[in-house]
């Protein structure tokens, strides 16, 4: 399997952990988001809307989306169980991992697109919709505080796949200036150290 | 089973069309957006974040997002298939749905929330942001078109959800004047016929 990703964009770090939680070989090419090199029509062949992460297999089969991806690995490769083991639990970590990826990944990205300097002459901005989405990410935060009063892993008592975007999405956050506040957000931030200390979060 | 729902938002229209693909027996509370009953501490109570839908199951538990919701009724029945039949044909539904929900749906809702006079006063609204999303609507409808001249379903040779989120997509850009040229779309409009056509279309 290869792998094209940046090192620095969130969705192939989702990709990349999951890989290593399930400790899945694989290889990489690291296509540079900063040299437009998801831009080119070579890696439009790979993914015509030149969005990262794209998975390729042995016999050249593409594979595009994090969660595509994600199912998929986990369909071959079932332990250890990062989806849910039966009906209700499966439920549970879909919604959960929606929760993170729609509450708090997209609002990120959103706060970063239209508002980084790393975008500007790339894309057209809307700094006043990045303002926006930051202070709906600052209720998100509340939210997933009271949530985590209640349990030690976003969808349960066990470590799923919601915990890898929610991860993903809060450490993307720091381009943005958005941070945990350990002081208001104890569990939260007890949250994010329980998974940051898993060694597959360097992956 | 009962669906807190309503009938004007594409994502309550998400799952009413997978039940009745399904053929599943449920009631239905309507939540009106419009009188903001989707923001009271009552229904607060079902989803924290006030969206819609919310499925409550007889025994009183609570499933949100739409697509938790459509894949927990695929797990209790079966058939007819709608998320695929094998883990690649899973993997290509789960792209294709992912496509048609964060390149159509998506910036379809983010115009009409960002332009449209229905949300003055009820959120901050960033037109600039709304006019952006449209610009890039209509390079996805470009995408889809070329898609669609390769096979008469989203994912593939038959129905599945990601036909269900396309076609709730496209419906909804109807609001903001976002709709399919068959002159320059013909593919994409032929493909809208067809699933229009399904008597679940109108559920």
């Amino acid at each position: 399997m290869l792998l094209y990703h940046d090192p620095r964009a969130p969705n192939p770090r989702r990709v990349r952990i999951f890989l290593a939680e399930k400790g899945v070989a694989y290889d990489t090419i690291e296509i540079s988001i900063a040299a437009a090199a998801h831009q080119t029509v070579e890696f439009r062949k790979k993914n015509p809307i030149a969005l990262l992460p794209v998975l390729e297999l042995a016999d050249g089969r593409i594979l595009r989306e994090s969660m595509a991806i994600c199912r998929y690995v986990e369909e071959l490769n079932p332990e250890p169980n990062l989806f849910g083991v039966d009906a209700w639990e499966r439920a549970q970590v879909e919604q959960w991992n929606r929760h993170a990826e729609l509450e708090l990944l997209l609002p990120t990205t959103l706060v970063f697109r239209n508002t980084n300097p790393f975008w500007q002459g790339r894309i057209k901005q809307a700094p006043e919709f990045g303002a926006i989405m930051k202070e709906v990410l600052a209720t998100r935060f509340d939210w997933f505080e009271h949530e985590l009063a209640q349990r030690p892993y976003i969808a349960g008592q066990r470590f799923t796949v919601a915990d890898i975007t929610a991860l993903c999405a809060i450490d993307f956050g720091k381009v943005s200036q958005i941070r945990i506040d350990a002081a208001t957000h104890p569990n939260l931030a007890a949250w994010h150290e329980r998974v940051s200390s898993r060694p597959t979060s360097k992956a």
